[in-house]
């Protein structure tokens, strides 16, 4: 099914360039590939990779087929009141969770990330460089603190939503915010 | 390699429970399976059962080879006083994922769990009736408070020792527990 306002050749490059990325992650980890070896494996010149995806951050969303944008992520966490963040982003997290457009691919990447520690290895670089890092610095927050937080979303995930444990898994948002928040706001005020 | 003590016969019997305890459960569910069940799979009587494992609770941890028993669990929970009950669980619970014989099987435990819904839904009715449920019970707490603990120490696991995101990785226990502690704690305070 062709991609509305792309031509054949377009999506054709596109997909080159992801296949390259793959390769590039595998290969060097998230933090040694770069643009240019991405785009000299995919024979294209570095502006398209930027034209198409923008950023190594967002070629690695695309490859790894991430549920989430981290740049949003990190926009979430910043816009409103610091004393609110921690539902702030326990809420986007549940929604996430919770819509069929991006339950599965979170599926896929705890499955991915449990089994194949090259994924692992992929995932902890680009959460530590693309998420944690820009967080904490922006917040002036401890990287641990944050780790902390990251701990309590993912496992609150698993446990909800993976092994669906009761009476966690039927409890609703809003039962879950009052008790989850003030865990993630605790790690959040440092 | 014969282990000492157990006469040939003695180990294949137990073998031949193992193996009908597994159909059994993935048959009925940890719930649905019986060691009345079992025995009958296995060809012997249900009293052999009980001799070689003590409950239906160790059959599973065998049979899954769990790296925590839950009984042991419970006890570490209810001794010494309940305000230090968060660094108390926390420290077992770091322990087993710090020492050799017990990390290996919990990378195993968490790639079943995600990878297979049939092991996941086993663990979730385990967890729910042989852990939660007694734990909630012995402390008097609301079983969702519960689920939230068990979140956060299996979401710590998953970030420090699977992930292994930094500086969640390399931190000492002690930092580990200065931070996390008082999260189990909140949990367990009811």
């Amino acid at each position: 099914m062709a991609r509305t306002g792309r031509r054949p050749g377009q999506t054709q490059t596109r997909d080159d360039i992801l296949v390259a990325a793959r390769n590039q992650f595998a290969a060097h980890g998230f933090r040694g590939a770069t643009i240019r070896g991405i785009a000299a494996e995919a024979g294209v010149n570095p502006a398209l990779v930027h034209h198409f995806f923008g950023s190594k951050d967002q070629v690695f969303v695309e490859v790894l087929n991430l549920p989430f944008n981290p740049a949003l992520l990190v926009d979430t966490l910043l816009s409103g009141p610091r004393e609110q963040i921690g539902e702030r982003i326990l809420r986007l997290f549940l929604g996430l969770w919770e819509s069929p457009d991006t339950q599965l691919p979170f599926f896929a990447l705890v499955r991915s990330v449990t089994t194949s520690p090259e994924v692992a290895d992929q995932m902890r670089q680009f959460l530590e460089t693309a998420v944690l890092g820009k967080v904490a610095a922006a917040l002036d927050l401890p990287p641990l603190r944050l780790t902390g937080a990251a701990a309590q979303m993912m496992g609150l995930a698993i446990v909800r939503y993976v092994v669906k444990a009761e009476p966690m898994a039927s409890a609703t948002e809003d039962e879950v915010v009052a008790l989850v928040a003030p865990v993630v706001q605790y790690y959040f005020d440092g």
